[in-house]
């Protein structure tokens, strides 16, 4: 299935702009939103494929995922985002077959947690920034499609004798609607499951009465009357609305890194990240720098700094890179995170934070780092924390040494041994996707620990560290150079799978949500189908799609 | 990986008794019981391997859940129970690596899946029958053997310069410590995440005070004192425990059908269950019959009936032949699950358990039937239920139309045309892996649904059944034969991993349990695993085990 030799292709870039899209349309009217997808068909991201009836690929959701975090910071006025199709007949079709198909096992899995985190971005705008999806299926919804509709609050289909929805993947393909589909139709519109059943393995799906009665759909409405109707509902909502809050927005600035080789290794230098791809011991390195201008006491300030924003700024650019390490650099398989500079303005900057949370563009911020704290989560390269000298892991970017699978700090009693610290964004401000802090996540067995640490807000050095907990390891500067290779070389000899499963299992304790159930469960077993002979092999339905031959199966139930 | 003709082996069989027990000594000595692994290494379930250092096969852990089920029926005195090993320095290496390598992946899956239910039932009977376990770790507890200490709720270590705990999966092996570990790591003792990581890739393990520390066990002791300070803790178990509760226990009789060959189909005949193959149709039928006998009405009367109490008897008949399924059956991919007989008995028998529920055999016999719908929501085959003339889905036998993925029911009008009936059992006896009732998991959307039905006590007909939601389809008799038989072709033609990882992702709606994040995040996990070349690939490291060479990996992180 996947090649010896690995395929060249051009790295793949996640930066755009509305004013470059190819798939989507995105228009503003007031408080209501329209994104509509008209894919072009003769353009997909790698050669090879077309994007027939709608179908995308990573270079469709690209422009989606830009969209989304478009509209919650230069559109804060919006309230309703009508999501629709620009073709005819057909809302989307899905992930394209035929990309999937000619697509490594490695770029499945991560296209698809990509597809994953861009809708769970979208049902958070709903949720929580007052920009609620809706979506208008003037025509069929087939797997993705219909995924993507389900990442809506709201779910509209047209009444017409053709428009369906549909989730072939089963019966067609022998893979699963792994974008959340099977997740949100038992756990979100809690479908009755035999219905949901009888829905996943009927390729032609749904339509009219019966999509609304299954509560596959909120409503249907003839084709003459769709777009009035739908439009009257988005304008419920909006009606329905917080009014729109203070103070302009501002254009999103490209995240762009110089990019260089050195000795081998490969350097993407950010404004305030910089990451380092060491191919030759398959080990990278962040570094995320602690802001050096004064934190914004207003919101007036905040919005005069706009794009400049540290917490916007760092995070676009650590979101960046992470994307980077996942989609480009595939054998890569430990990722080294490290802080630079002052304490002291980050604990600043932080504190701006918590005071102009009250503010739609603080809010947006806020939320914005803990997606790409979560987007961190998820990655599944494993994460080692070091805290050195010079290091400011305090408060937001001590997330990273919580994020990371373990952290080692240098045992030091000098003046300027590291310190790292707690401020009051540990406590509620990023939450993980199991809804719990790291801290909370952390100390599991010991809730009071996490309220006594509420506390904590001094600079703490190696012992205070070790004794709370908050690090793994302290070793002295005798130990610290060989204790860290020794450690990130073993790391990097082990299994890529294992690793990749033992870390999806230990990092998310405790309870869990629709997101951990879809990157979890769903995604789990998609990642094993995607793998079995009856999807993949020379006869699998994945592989025989669109041909005129059956595909052949294994028989055996596993 | 696997052969394309499968290998033949002689059917696998679930029946055992202490006599004829090779690998484990079971003793009991009032109250206090003691479990006692002394792996026959010459004597593996099958050819090929020798089972070295107390590690396990599927016989080991049959006799293992054989031995739990009987201390729950045949010594309801007992109040704790002691495991270790009689192997000095060893107390168990966990699943033998070589029966892992040579086996298929449906079976290593399937024996996986096997050995978790048997640890949730050993916790079971710790939380609902005062029956605590207690591991007394008197040498190595490694992979599966420390995954076995940490189903037990007080986990003990000696300490003694050797024995320690660890799992060496991910390092020597590439794969998950599967059978619940990483999930009871985190979630159960709930480890610090940074540790659990650590420990996890260190494959010589943690010994001692250290282990303590991190919470991997809860007690350490040297040699000398282990014995008595284990036994000790046994003791203040037994004396904080609820009192012996009345009445005598009996033997659980073998569960034996008598099985013949008829026109191609292999018919196992038990006294209330008929389970009847097809290999031209890949499918099966199981029938599950109403009792006949009057029903207990006091305890003494429950006990006169003992194994035949039909709940007790029906039931572990069904828990065989879902055992004959997984196992000896790998291509049959659809269980039609059908009733027969008098429903008024079914009820007369559920009001006779509820009423008894305060009685423990009443108890046990619950909690097994409990424990049966719970392997049957948990087999990875599509069911159907067909409820026809004659049939008596009440109550307890409802249960099975309810962990169907779909339900058909014969439309008739005629007196004679099938009814289906609530009773109590099904608002709270029976909980799924979720911890909720099949009836709360249909209806999620609808908890006021739920407590509308607690009140209908009549028998249904069609008409009410579809109205309620209790069935999913009602073909009259000019559509029933083609309806059915559709709908099964149809299903028997799809992906049976897609089917699987469907049926998975679908059946459990609602929250999330340690339980069923072990069956979905971690089983999933181990399950891809078990297929990527890192692991058992010609160069992989569960194939390279025990060679000299070392294992190759491909790079690439997924």
């Amino acid at each position: 299935m996947e090649s010896a030799t690995p395929q060249v292709h051009e790295p793949v870039r996640f930066g755009t702009h509305p004013s470059r899209y190819r798939h989507w349309k995105l228009s503003v009217e007031g408080p209501l939103a329209r994104l509509v997808m008209a894919v072009d068909d003769q353009h997909p991201m790698r050669e090879g494929y077309v994007l027939k009836l709608n179908s995308y690929d990573l270079g469709v959701d690209i422009e989606l995922a830009d969209a989304v975090q478009r509209l919650r910071f230069e559109h804060p006025e919006v309230r309703a985002v009508l999501v629709s199709s620009g073709t005819d007949n057909c809302f989307c079709a899905g992930a394209n077959i035929y990309m999937l198909g000619s697509s490594t096992h490695a770029f499945k899995v991560n296209f698809c947690k990509f597809t994953n985190e861009t809708r769970l971005y979208l049902e958070e705008a709903s949720a929580k920034s007052g920009q609620t999806y809706v979506a208008a299926l003037n025509g069929v919804a087939s797997g993705g499609g219909y995924e993507l509709a389900l990442a809506c609050e709201q779910i509209y289909l047209q009444d017409d004798g053709s428009s369906a929805v549909s989730f072939p993947e089963t019966p067609l393909l022998a893979v699963l609607p792994g974008t959340g589909g099977l997740t949100r139709l038992v756990d979100k519109r809690k479908v009755r499951r035999d219905l949901a059943d009888v829905f996943s393995t009927l390729a032609e799906g749904v339509r009219g009465k019966r999509a609304k009665d299954w509560g596959l759909v909120d409503d249907v409405f003839a084709r003459s009357k769709f777009d009035a109707e739908v439009k009257k509902r988005a304008e419920a909502l909006v009606a329905a609305a917080a009014p729109k809050e203070g103070g302009p927005a501002f254009e999103l600035a490209a995240i762009e890194p110089e990019r260089r080789e050195e000795g081998g290794k490969l350097v993407s230098t950010y404004r305030f990240v910089e990451f380092v791809v060491d191919p030759a011991t398959r080990a990278a390195t962040l570094v995320v720098r602690a802001p050096e201008s004064a934190a914004p006491q207003t919101s007036a300030e905040l919005r005069a700094q706009g794009n400049d924003a540290w917490h916007l700024r760092a995070f676009r650019e650590l979101d960046d890179a992470l994307l980077d390490l996942r989609f480009n650099h595939p054998t890569v398989g430990l990722l080294l995170l490290k802080t630079e500079g002052d304490a002291s303005k980050v604990k600043e900057h932080d504190a701006a934070l918590l005071a102009l949370g009250g503010d739609w563009l603080g809010r947006e911020i806020t939320l914005n780092v803990a997606r790409v704290l979560r987007r961190l989560d998820l990655t599944a390269r494993s994460l080692f924390a070091t805290i050195e000298p010079g290091s400011c892991f305090v408060g937001t970017l001590f997330e990273l040494a919580l994020a990371a699978d373990r952290s080692y700090m240098l045992a030091s009693d000098e003046p300027d041994g590291p310190r790292l610290g707690l401020t009051q964004v540990n406590f509620g401000s990023f939450p993980m996707s199991n809804g719990l802090t790291r801290l909370a996540t952390r100390f599991l067995a010991r809730p009071s620990h996490v309220e006594a640490l509420a506390g904590e807000r001094d600079l703490l050095d190696h012992d205070a560290a070790m004794k709370l907990g908050l690090v793994t390891y302290a070793p002295d500067d005798i130990d610290w150079e060989d204790d860290v290779r020794i450690a990130t070389e073993e790391r990097a000899s082990l299994s890529p799978d294992a690793l990749t499963g033992m870390e999806a299992n230990l990092r998310f304790a405790g309870p869990e949500t629709m997101e951990t159930k879809i990157f979890a469960r769903l995604s789990a077993w998609q990642n094993w189908i995607f793998q079995r002979p009856n999807a993949v092999g020379e006869r699998g339905a994945l592989t025989m799609y669109g041909r005129p031959e059956r595909p052949e199966f294994d028989w055996r139930r596993t």
